[in-house]
């Protein structure tokens, strides 16, 4: 940030009275500039069907990390609630209807300022197909996830937590939320 | 925001190539200024003695919702986790020293583009006192909740839900997530 978005002049960077943090400040009007971390909403979308239960990933047609497969996730937007962006993004990566469930995982990425969620969900049909943001749409069962080919560490985890909840709910657990941090960069650019 | 932060040139709200929200755009140097929603974190720190329950709720020093009583919770901070924050705002409007546990509710307020998030807490002595924002701070067992005097709907949603659920766990269950969405103002200027 170098200008003062309400009027113009170039900010500094200060702590503000009654603060202890640096914030820009616009030495003109006062405007103080907070910057907040941004929430990223996705679903885990599960299709079973003869005891086999897959999960549907992205390629991603974009960059970050273009090639690489995700869960269907991106920026909730003001106005909406997490459980409708977690909807609209997997609508709009992959194609796919789905029935939202639970919130189950919460992953924190301090260093890129972001908080994942991620929400169980069924898929209604097999309808799905790529959005401009994906190459590819695809299920995959545990054994066949490309674990080296998965976008972000909040995926590969949330994918994990998953697979691992989902035997104990086969053998009459129930899921449960799941609450990690994530404090390494995976890649020096993310 | 009526300038670009980036080189001062007065922005304008359109719809850029593959999107379908408008943005605040700037015309010059083509930014796109994306707004999100923001997380508002907090704890529900619990003292148990003698089979008694009781919370800790703080009073405003500070608008909106000066002298109401609430949670300890605050915008969460680029760079820290969501339990850090809790644990910060807690230490910061209360005074407390607190054990974080899990994460209890999270509750979307869409009108205001918030996201709130309250973990459940073990206080862990009773040298708790005011910060520079609240009036003060107290110890509440359920039938003495100041319920009309709450300042924020997501706040009376977690302490109801947590009383509940409480119930709950003394008779042998466990606590769960609670996931609820607020749509409707509860005054014209919040």
């Amino acid at each position: 940030m170098k200008f003062c978005s309400e009027c113009a002049t170039p900010v500094v960077l200060q702590i503000p009275p009654d603060d202890n943090r640096e914030r820009f400040v616009c030495p003109a009007c006062h405007t103080v500039h907070y910057q907040n971390p941004k929430l990223v909403v996705g679903s885990i979308p599960v299709w079973e069907e003869k005891g086999r239960l897959q999960v549907l990933l992205c390629k991603r047609a974009i960059e970050p990390r273009y090639g690489y497969w995700t869960l269907p996730a991106g920026f909730m937007e003001n106005g909406e609630t997490s459980s409708a962006a977690a909807e609209r993004e997997t609508r709009k990566e992959a194609g796919a209807n789905i029935r939202l469930h639970d919130l189950f995982s919460i992953l924190n990425v301090p260093h890129v300022h972001q908080v994942h969620l991620f929400y169980r969900a069924t898929l209604l049909d097999l309808d799905f197909q790529p959005g401009t943001e994906s190459l590819e749409v695809q299920l995959f069962s545990e054994a066949d996830i490309p674990w080296q080919d998965i976008a972000f560490p909040t995926v590969s985890e949330t994918l994990k937590f998953f697979f691992e909840n989902q035997r104990q709910v086969a053998q009459g657990g129930s899921y449960q939320l799941h609450e990690h941090d994530i404090f390494k960069p995976m890649r020096s650019d993310l």
